[in-house]
């Protein structure tokens, strides 16, 4: 486990964000006066609500690219991966409450970041299996 | 595997009960005449589809965190977090789709207790780095 | 990690599909002027985001079985499971964008195809620790 420290640590924050973003929500449909299963009515519960299930999204895409950079590259590659993550969710969490434009930076260094890692990680796995 | 047999159970049951959410929204689009991709429209549909869609979000969120316990902790740990929360989520989806008002106790036990064991993951990971 | 090729070779197209869906969606925003966080306004932009948001719905069952098919049966047959998963999944969301009705066959091979894992992991998994 300790060759995995610096993964499960950039999980366990991944995870705080996603609980984090989640209560938000919660906050916002009593703030907006959103009651539940409605999904619209206030353009600022609206992106608060597209901020979180954005967050689902790339967290689904995020979970094994991160396992796989743990595996194929190493355990500190694979945190850093992660905490750049977490810290772009917040910021595109925190802009996109703000304003739906402000969000592109924030999506750049969590979702953008994903893409790359991705791309990345099958280069890595081509070029183990092709030269040997 | 063997060390691994009530992770893996818990698993098993927890895709199972992902599954039947899933199934209860396609039969729900029938009985309310909901055609897809339509979203809204019956307010009886809107809390069978929130409900599943908080399903997947949970999902999200307790899939890691069952890996976590069973590394962290120990396998009949990380089972009975599993069968807990796949009875509260079972408790959840079937108060959800009769009121929104009655979900409270099926997401104390499902995703309340995924907050709580985030926690604890954090608590014990913090320990074990801090004190050797 | 050689042992384990087929099922991330597979884990890599799967998220490649995931990538690409969402990016449709992206384009889809554009092209239907649906500025987020607006989620309907036009049915072909509505049939292309439905079809990614059940993508991000499947792909949260599929991880856990692509595993679990490595782990309880072998390589190769957790490989297969995830080519005929990716190729099932192109051709809904190439489906679901044309017609809502035109979507059953994609889903088959993905979903359904899902369900039987399940239930086969499920067997697989009975059968060795009932017997053994």
């Amino acid at each position: 486990m300790h060759g995995m420290a610096w993964t499960l640590a950039a999980l366990i924050v991944a995870l705080g964000v996603y609980v984090w973003a989640a209560l938000k929500v919660g906050q916002a449909r009593g703030k907006y006066k959103v009651a539940a299963p409605a999904t619209t009515g206030s353009p600022e519960f609206e992106r608060i609500l597209r901020a979180q299930q954005n967050t689902v999204e790339q967290m689904v895409l995020f979970l094994p690219l991160l396992a796989l950079a743990c595996l194929l590259w190493n355990d500190m590659a694979a945190g850093i991966y992660g905490f750049v993550w977490s810290a772009g969710r917040i910021l595109y969490i925190e802009t996109y409450a703000r304003a739906a434009e402000k969000r592109s930076a924030g999506f750049l260094l969590s979702g953008g970041l994903s893409m790359g890692v991705l791309v990345a990680i099958l280069i890595t796995f081509l070029l183990r299996h092709v030269t040997g």
